[in-house]
Formats: C-alpha cells, sequence, structure tokens
C-alpha cells in the first residue's frame, strides 16, 4: 500500500543513524560533564547536527540519558545468575565472573565515568539499582550457599569492581592479567577465611 | 634589645594563626577543585580573611600548594622501611601496614581528592615522586625479599591503596575493618601464589 516503499526506508535508515550518532555523542558528553552536567548544544556539536535535531529527536532528555545506559547495558552482555555454572569448582566460578565482568567494564568505561559524575541522578540512580540486583544475584549463584556470608560479598564486590580494575591496569597489567588477579584475590580471601 | 617583646611575640603568633587558617582554607579548596582550579578568592572567603592578606602571606600559589601537601604528609607520619619489624611474620607486617597507612588514608581524604582532581600539577607530581618511593620502599620491607616480585608490588599496591579503602568503607566497613580485609586479601594472595 505504501507508495514509496525505497524511499521510506532510506528515511528510516537515515533517522536511525542520526538518533544513533545522537546517542554516541552523549556517551561522550556523559563521560566527560555527567548526566547533570550534560548540554545539548554540545551534545548536537559533537554527534555534527544541528541543536534542534537533538531536540526533536530526544525532546526529553532523560529519555535520552535512559536509552543510552540502557543500550549499553544490552550491547554488554551483563552476566547474570542463569549463565553460572553450578557443577564447576568455586575457584573457576570467581574466576569467570571476574573475566566476564572486567570484559564490561573495559567496555563501559565512559559509563562507568558518567556515573561517578552523576549518581544521583534518577536514570542512573535506576540503572544502579538494576546492576546492584543483578549483581547481587550472580555474585550470590557464584559463591554458593556456603560462601554467600555478607563480609564475603563485601570483598568480592569491591574487588570485581569497575575502580579496582582501572587501579590494576594503571599499574600496568593487561586486562586478563587483572581479572585473573582479582579473581585470585577473592579465592586466597576465602580459603583464608574458612 | 627588642622594646615590645611581648606584643611582638602577639603579631608573631597571629601571624601563624592567619597562615594556619589560609593552609586550612586551601586544602578544602584543592579538594574541591583541584590545585588547578583553586581560586585565591574563594581561599580568603573560606578563611575569612581579605584576599590581600592571602596574597601577602603566599605570593606563590605554588608554595602554599606546597606546604599545604608537606604538612599534611608530615602530620600523618606516613611508615617508612625504617619502621617495619623484620622479626615479625610476612602476615603481621602486612596487617601493619595496612593499619598504618588506612589511617594516613582516613586523615588525608581532602588530599586524595586533590590529587585525583590535579594528577599533573608540578606540586602533587613531587609529592606523589616521595610518596611512591616511600611506599615502594616500605613495601619491599614488608614483604621482603622472598616476596618481592613485581606482581606482588602490583598487588599489595592496589589493594593497600586509598580508593580501595574509599570503596570497603562505601560497602559499610569500619577503618579497622577495612585494614584487616585488605592485609587478608594480600596475605591469601601471596599464599595462593607461592
Amino acid at each position: 500500500m505504501s507508495p514509496r516503499p525505497y524511499r521510506m526506508g532510506k528515511r528510516a535508515e537515515s533517522v536511525a543513524r542520526t538518533r544513533a550518532a545522537i546517542r554516541e555523542a552523549a556517551r561522550d558528553e556523559y563521560a566527560e560533564t555527567g548526566i547533570d552536567g550534560a548540554s545539548m548544544q554540545s551534545i548536537a556539536r559533537r554527534a555534527g547536527v544541528a541543536p534542534g535535531t537533538v531536540l526533536y529527536q530526544y525532546p526529553d532528555p532523560d529519555e535520552l540519558a535512559r536509552e543510552v545506559i540502557q543500550e549499553s547495558t544490552r550491547v554488554m552482555k551483563v552476566p547474570t545468575a542463569a549463565d553460572v555454572d553450578a557443577d564447576a569448582s568455586l575457584a573457576s566460578r570467581v574466576r569467570w565472573l571476574a573475566h566476564e565482568l572486567f570484559r564490561v567494564y573495559a567496555g563501559t568505561e565512559r559509563e562507568y565515568q558518567a556515573w561517578s559524575r552523576s549518581r544521583t541522578h534518577p536514570v542512573i540512580a535506576e540503572s544502579d539499582a538494576w546492576y546492584a540486583r543483578t549483581y547481587q544475584e550472580v555474585l550470590g549463584a557464584v559463591l554458593g550457599p556456603e560462601h554467600a556470608d555478607p563480609r564475603a560479598f563485601q570483598v568480592a564486590s569491591a574487588v570485581i569492581d569497575p575502580g579496582f580494575r582501572a587501579n590494576l591496569v594503571a599499574r600496568g597489567m593487561s586486562d586478563d592479567e587483572a581479572a585473573d588477579t582479582a579473581a585470585d584475590l577473592v579465592i586466597g580471601w576465602v580459603e583464608l577465611a574458612s
């Protein structure tokens, strides 16, 4: 029934490209200024579009922030409790989690910057709540009932953490070395504690 | 020979008090803005003195920054290699170091903020170089020749670290619990590695 399916497809494609460019520009902007400090003008400049285009595509700045944050969470495939191999040893479950999460952290450095600058922003708070629940569940499944005491949660979550990963990488470790080191720290601590 | 020793004493005392108030105000300012971003006007306002008083007492802003940083280092009594008890076990040397340094970190949270905002400032770079050397020496003495491989240095210095301490405290640990946890992590890691 559409008289110009080809041209409509082209337009939809071009809109999708523009929206993706705006989201990518917003990621850079948030990393530098936080979500609160982000300016539509500056996002438009980074995306190479007119400020009016940003406002037309994303009239609500929180909606833009929400799409950006949700997209990166989806793309990064955060590991969940369902992914944990219950038959593996505690040590290999911990090692698996450290590698999975350090991969996520390496791919979300801009989001981590945005997070540390805008912890109280509602969109960050939403995503934080989701992440905290997911992390809690996957870590619970990794540690298993016999190691799931509150102190083990505190220790493992402080070590398998984006800031701690950045700290190891700044000291010259590769991502894999950093993940292995974090796993060794948690495993060594659990063995010492039990 | 001085005709008014009493009043001169009073004046010297008052100058010392003013200079101390300026340094204390500068610590707050640096923590919020970094050293590069610090404003003399704002330091004067925080100290409750005229901007001209700050400029008269500290004509060189780097000299003010240097005095502030050196003073906090001196006051905090950073542990050195000479303080290490060579007869103690590896575990108790590590525990001692974690407690000593976490005490220093707890007392220098403003300096840590300033440091993370102004890593490239010459005064911070100077103090960094001194701190890195002191840390390297004390950690070498703590680990002893048999554990002093580069990986042990990387791991111990990432765990016995102001950012990692802040991370544990943010998860609800007291300063002593955080220091014990950091020590357990390093000890567990060394045992696992050897």
